[in-house]
């Protein structure tokens, strides 16, 4: 995190938002099963609310790491996304997306995937801005930091390959 | 609330969520200010996932109170809607949805609206079915209970007058 | 009505139209019932053409009076939506939205829902602006007029409530 | 009109509706004028449900005749589209929709498009079936329903030429 | 093609996409057919993605062809939409779409439409501008250029007879 | 791939397709850009269109791989993408998606994203169904081949680690 940075520092929980989503008919193919690119595009919102909390700006999406869909959700059920920012670079955030599925007439709930995005800052001309530092406070937060700045590296190792 | 009720009572805590949305362009007018509509219908949205997970059942809308709208909500900005259950009769829930207003750049959050809607909790035929009871824990519970009372008499009372 | 509003009076037939909607699978719930959330966007919508056409304004919506939901409404068949205006004040305006339901088999109609919207007329710099004010011409008309006086009082009143 | 038909006929004027849309961003271009295609599906839609009430069947599209779009429609403003039955087959029906815009600053209408759409009336197998027959009652009733007949000639000489 | 044009000319290739949609719910009726109205509202799309290709212009609708709808298109079927443009003149192209269906559990393809668009290309100040003119390279080319010569002599007269 | 598939074999060209969009307002942020969760989607879709089109099966998302976002895309540009079978399994496929922003004022066009998704084939019950294998007949499908078995072994280690 840059020394210089003139932006108060903001804690994990002041960006937390919760975001629940019902599946209705035209989000499922026809089996009525939850398109995986809808539930992508949920992930995204929810990533970026958080992250545009943290920034108090716009923000773009930079990067998603590898995701997987091991259950399947269904037309009916309500989708809980829960965002919550990793990792604070100078102009970029890293945020985790917990997203669970639940059954409205069983009432299970079934963790279904969980999500990190990148996101970049943007001032009012659309150019990365610096964000506020991270205030880490539990030592869960301080795990997930460590392992943020490990998926940064692998990403900018990644970024070097050539690009076919 | 029923004596006979077979289905194990809850808390109001056990069927709150929190539903975040961002005001996209096609949300607003040409001015750029959310269309009341829509933000009527993620109230709507909110209260039944509410109701859906207390009763476990398909919702319908049954009745919505009277509803202000004293502050422009705009594009870019996102909206936060808390539904909670105030009180449960037979088959019938009603739902209180606290809205807030959350502008990403200056962090700023009004609220803008309370909502009470009734929702009828309906079986796999489209048949009002029973729901369970719910239990009290706070005074701000109780109190809100007792008011739903008051507001029920209300709408049964308006009911009865003529249908012009 | 307001004695130096220099806006030529309007008629309440002038601002009068119908918004016919066929219910499609994406504005239903899993058991195919119309969203009544879909339905408060539709009557807002429709009450906002007959204010902006009164008015010759954008509007916002400022209140909705309560609302029931007596009839279910199901995919396929068609809601048919009449605002007119009832009342105008300086800047504001309110819309009287009586909603039909038409099944495209039977051809069976029934009314489902009766709604009072109050809308406010706003200028480019989305300050409100006095609207032309209303003439009524039959008895009808009248007996709304009057009516609509009333329940502003009401919800004068309730504005003036303690707002928790 | 076939002499066996057992159902009973119609009036024009019984299967007329309005359909009015407000021009929301999404349904624009860029530059802020009503997409094309978006004007055609509610042109469609608004014929569908004059077809369907004098069917009281589910419909199908069957043919456009040639459209034109002399007229921009700007972003804010209402189209009305108005169905009317002109001519009545075994099976088909064919129905003229007026399109007007109207600027809600000015007040200001325009007609900006008269489209013919033949529709097709299916049964519950999602086959053709009867429709019930048209009633003219007036001189410009009768005089469409004898350009109507003139109209589907054509349509069913082009079929005939060679599909490239 | 005006002979001053400064623009360089294009190919009919060079302008020519395709356009994929997966039919889902709510692009179709209750008994499961794409609704012709969403499918001209993809034709017209497509075909303005093609003349603003060989134009680099933003385009409106300028005229729709007779559209026949002989196959009904169902959910979950894939539409393939192949726009080619026909003819150029000074400010408006013809653009012919292919329409196909294919059914993905078969992969049987069945070619559901032809349509003819007119676009008028606009510049900044929403304009009919220049267009650039269209190199002929095949003898399948030519002839559909004479025949688009024919649709615009026939749309012209069309145009001059009175407009009901 | 396995020896007892009775399917037909099938080559990567045979289930290749393009989908374009163009951008509208809806799909972009306050700032006029692509949402990174709508072009998701759009990759999503694209993608289970090849692999459905090979398979003739409904499929399931299973997994994507890390994907990034280097250049905003706006409003009014097309996004072109080109889905590819890469490796097929037993009962699951993967495909690489190259997607293309074009501008439509200076046609330039930039590579914005290449995606790798694994989908499951799934029959009328929604279980996972055996799949044609793949005819590889070019040097680039045979190295694309090979490594999309080292994709698939890092994606199996990965899921062996604990899912937090």
């Amino acid at each position: 995190m840059s020394e210089k940075n003139e932006r108060p520092s903001k804690s994990v929980q002041e960006s937390m938002i919760e975001m629940c989503q019902l599946v209705l008919p035209n989000d499922t193919n026809i089996i009525g099963n939850l398109l995986g690119g809808r539930l992508m595009h949920w992930i995204d919102i929810a990533g970026a609310l958080a992250a545009s909390r943290h920034s108090n700006c716009v923000v773009a999406t930079a990067a998603l790491d590898s995701l997987d869909f091991r259950h399947p959700v269904r037309v009916g059920e309500m989708v809980r996304l829960k965002p919550r920012i990793t990792w604070v670079g100078n102009t970029s955030m890293e945020v985790r997306v917990d997203v669970y599925c639940e059954n409205m007439k069983t009432g299970a709930v079934i963790k279904t995937n969980k999500a990190y995005i990148t996101f970049v800052a943007l001032d009012d001309k659309g150019q990365p801005t610096q964000v506020p530092s991270l205030i880490i406070n539990t030592e869960e937060e301080k795990l997930e930091y460590e392992k943020a700045i490990q998926r940064r590296k692998i990403r900018l190792e990644n970024r070097k390959k050539p690009k076919v």
